[in-house]
């Protein structure tokens, strides 16, 4: 264990590594919908869950580009899916290379930065990711209920690899 | 902005204000159900939600006990609420003291430590608490769900004071 580890309790390689997790679980819960309710399946007039992906989608990859960047950045929870799981899939791996590319550009030392998310959302580098990643849990449990609903048995929660 | 911050992304302190924020949503999830339906309503098989309030409850407070004390614990995922919604908001603002009391007793030099949660899943002190937390997260939004097909609007996921 190195000196450094021993001083902080999570490294922005960890925190990574723990983002990149859970987003291989939701991967697989994509995998698991039957592609026509994946656009489709609705519960308590709810988004569909390609509906909330498009939103995850939005967020990840521009959210910690801009943090790198320093632009202010639109929020875009929309891409063309063709209501292909296909599609959603490649953007989802398209993510996880830009996530792999900009997280470790983000200096120890900016986690603690005042910024505004997509240009508006106030908050730190830090509370800012957690947001994100968090976000990422809330939406991707309701398409578990989304599952459960069509009898379909999603993923194991504690299975992230 | 401390030195000690700089150099950490996380700290312990802000790891527990953390969780707290997103318990005391918890908190309000629970009392945006009916009390009838807290107990009773079910999707696609699932438990009701406070079936996973009670996990929730077994995890957090016995959990970070057994960190700080070192004491495998037994996991006990029930304890009397006579399906009282009373029962489960006085139980839920108990483990809020008793995380405040323990957490801060964890030290910083721990946290990459391996251990057996509840004597038995393997895992650092870190992914341990990060487990707990994400498992409130997934279980909480299928609350927001459940809320949802009740046809009541749940509290705001972003407002964690």
């Amino acid at each position: 264990m190195t000196a450094e580890k021993i001083n902080e309790i999570i490294t922005p390689e960890e925190l990574l590594k723990h983002w990149q997790g859970h987003r291989n679980l939701t991967r697989r819960v994509i995998e698991a919908f039957p592609e026509k309710e994946l656009f489709t399946h609705r519960i308590g007039g709810m988004r569909s869950f390609a509906d909330m992906l498009m939103e995850l989608l939005g967020i990840a990859g521009p959210g910690i580009m801009e943090i790198v960047n320093g632009v202010p950045t639109q929020l875009n929870e929309h891409f063309e899916h063709g209501n292909q799981k296909s599609a959603i899939l490649a953007k989802w791996d398209e993510t996880t290379e830009v996530l792999d590319a900009y997280m470790p550009q983000i200096g120890r030392d900016r986690y603690h930065d005042k910024i505004k998310a997509f240009g508006q959302y106030e908050g730190t580098v830090l509370s800012t990711i957690l947001y994100y990643i968090d976000n990422e849990i809330h939406h991707r449990a309701q398409g578990y209920v989304y599952l459960r609903s069509l009898g379909v048995e999603p993923p194991a929660f504690w299975d992230r690899p």
